[in-house]
């Protein structure tokens, strides 16, 4: 790791960088992807299958009777860890579902606003030698709790053409309603435009390596909704006197096992801390199965001592972390600070690992600084929320008028005409004589 | 205006299709803008109002001098009418303010959700004839709401370089932070990118031609957020024998005056009151300044005869119409049914004008069938949720072993490991011995 004491502010910039990704590379193979799809259905996809998955599959659905079968494979403690963590994010994201709002904004004019769930999601899975449970129930469980008609998952089949057990299982108590075997740029493609097995959604969910990042982006500037924009995953540790360098670097190991474009750093005013945590970074290193793609992670991480919590706290805000984690001694008091970040982990009992399984909160985060207009993914992301007004008589007349000058003054003279026609007809009533 | 009575499928699909937008064309031109910007700041943008708005430029800046001076030349009607508008929509939106959310998820383990206003935000203002007062006011009054640090607007000088002074009061009542002239593509750039006049911004909101549409689009790819993707403006109207002809004309020319592209669309279970809407529409249009827009508009707009209640609604929901009206008897009860929609208004006295300008609800509305997947403006699109957890030693004894059971199966051990050693620790913490 890079380790900067007192930076200035060029030195800041340069150790928080972030890589910079070029889609133009991709964007030829991505296209041509999207347009076979399109184009040729089910046939592309099975086509794609045999080249990137090396499986030839006769069918792209899972059907139930597979489901309940490879339920019967599973672990009993890894069910049961399952369905612990879906109840959390059950709970937490139940208590956001949006409420109608209604309000009289002027007498006789009543207007509301009322959320409806978006009726077809769809929701990718990656493959690769492990199974994204945890990423199953943090992007179905919120549609199923919105009310979702159709949640469809698409995930690759690994070499013998299946889909892991657990999967399958988390899918399943997700309420997912239908399981693609189909990975890649192509299933993106397939939720987007539809195919003879797959059906066209209204938006699509999930995580994926640069060719289905850049396939949403593509699909999603042809007017598919997509999550959000996608990055390596970060986490940024703010620790002072009170944190726990095995801790800390336990939370460092964590995120650099991810990817080794993963982005780590610390920043702490306390500089005898970073030898404690380097030594147990180190000390803990040894064990991992993944110490390789950690390894190469933390070169382009940083730890970073700086003069004191205010300064921590502003270049924290100036990062915008996906994950930050608050080592210090009144993280509440520091997190009331805290304006830009996905999600914030308090304390030294809250590793990232908690949040990214089983706290209830929502792992599917903006990385890469988005944190500064996007949000982590929650129920708002699965509705969309539609305005209603009615005017009666009374209304009309109180505000018309006004909606009058603003139309004139807009050269609008139909918006004028409007609530012209709809005043006279009032006063033509008001005036009839019996 | 087309006439179908009782379409079949494919009769209706062709009637209600949208016209294409084929960015492709202009992606050149707008890359080049983007770009020459991104190099060369406001020299390029100074360029570009000289070649587009014919206006040399010394200074982006509107001053405040200038904002306080314009305003002596308003008509005092007018400013009430602006201010009577920015009230209602004032109201409704404040009622939209987002709550912080917080529960325990497991004992000791406590979860929240806090919404956090976007910084920066950047408003696009078009330029042309009419100064779009109501737009400013849409789009700033939330985020004046949300407590947004910078409000910054953009919009093009008109050929003498000023820009209306109706706008610059619009601004100034929403509390709009700072003014530029600067239209296009190119201020799209600029708040993007920053230059040395107009910096940076988080978000980009506002309508605009393609140019500026593509310029969103092309920017919201590069992790700039954007409200939302845009289409020509569009109208649908429910009718029965309750709703009054001359009415529904005069709503069908306020959508088709908007624009060539504007797309009108009538579904009624009345034949006879189609003819009667034919005779007003045909009457109104002729004192209409905007008729030869209003009758282009027209041209590709459709009337529909549908067998009944429950059929209008299902093709109104399969449409997903940015406006719609409802002009049939309880239409309380046809709005509970309806699901996809920006925004709905109901009955015989709620104009669609009433919502662009002062019912309180916004009109940046989701076009372009957009309406299945993205909600009309409101205040969520000026914050960011950011999710905050925490958990004692109590939450993390419960829940931390579930997490070490998911993260061992999704093979991510330095997850695990995170939780471990702080689970090790509070056990040897337990086994102390005095």
């Amino acid at each position: 790791m890079k380790i900067l004491e007192y930076p200035n502010k060029n030195q800041l910039a340069d150790a928080l960088g972030r890589p910079a990704f070029d889609a133009d590379k991709l964007e030829k193979a991505v296209k041509k992807i999207l347009k076979q799809v399109q184009q040729k259905g089910d046939k592309a996809l099975i086509n794609y299958t045999k080249k990137f998955d090396q499986v030839i599959l006769d069918n792209l659905s899972v059907y139930n009777e597979i489901i309940d079968e490879s339920e019967l494979l599973l672990d009993p403690e890894l069910k049961n860890a399952i369905r612990i963590a879906a109840e959390n994010i059950s709970k937490f994201h139940k208590a956001q579902i949006p409420k109608t709002i209604s309000l009289e904004t002027t007498k006789g004019i009543t207007c509301w606003q009322k959320a409806l769930p978006i009726e077809k999601v769809g929701i990718y899975i990656p493959g690769g030698s492990a199974p994204l449970i945890s990423t199953v129930l943090m992007l179905a469980i919120p549609a199923q709790l919105a009310g979702c008609k159709e949640i469809i998952l698409c995930t690759p089949p690994d070499k013998s053409g299946e889909i892991n057990p657990a999967i399958l299982y988390a899918a399943k108590i997700s309420r997912v309603t239908n399981i693609y075997s189909c990975g890649g740029a192509q299933a993106i493609a397939a939720m987007a435009y539809g195919t003879e097995s797959i059906p066209k959604v209204d938006k699509i969910f999930g995580p994926g390596n640069q060719f289905v990042t850049l396939a949403k982006q593509i699909v999603s500037s042809q007017g598919i909704a997509i999550d959000m924009p996608a990055g390596p995953s970060e986490l940024l540790i703010l620790a002072d006197d009170s944190a726990n360098p095995e801790f800390v670097a336990s939370d460092l190991l964590s995120q650099a096992e991810h990817g080794i474009d993963s982005q780590v750093i610390l920043l702490t005013n306390n500089k005898e801390f970073i030898n404690r945590t380097l030594v147990s970074l180190n000390d803990q290193l040894k064990a991992l199965p993944r110490a390789d793609i950690a390894r190469q992670s933390l070169k382009s991480g940083a730890i970073i001592l700086l003069k004191n919590e205010q300064k921590m706290i502003q270049v924290s805000n100036q990062y915008a972390a996906e994950h930050l984690i608050i080592a210090m001694q009144n993280p509440e008091n520091i997190a009331e600070q805290i304006t830009q970040a996905g999600s914030v982990f308090l304390g030294n009992y809250t590793p990232e690992s908690l949040g990214d399984y089983a706290s209830g909160t929502n792992h599917t985060l903006p990385t890469n600084g988005f944190a500064r207009s996007y949000s982590g993914l929650n129920m708002d992301a699965y509705y969309k929320k539609i305005t209603f007004q009615k005017a009666d008589k009374t209304g009309l007349e109180i505000i018309g008028p006004f909606v009058e000058i603003i139309a004139e003054a807009e050269q609008l003279q139909a918006h004028k005409n409007a609530v012209s026609v709809r005043l006279k007809n009032i006063q033509d009533e008001n005036n009839e004589q019996f």
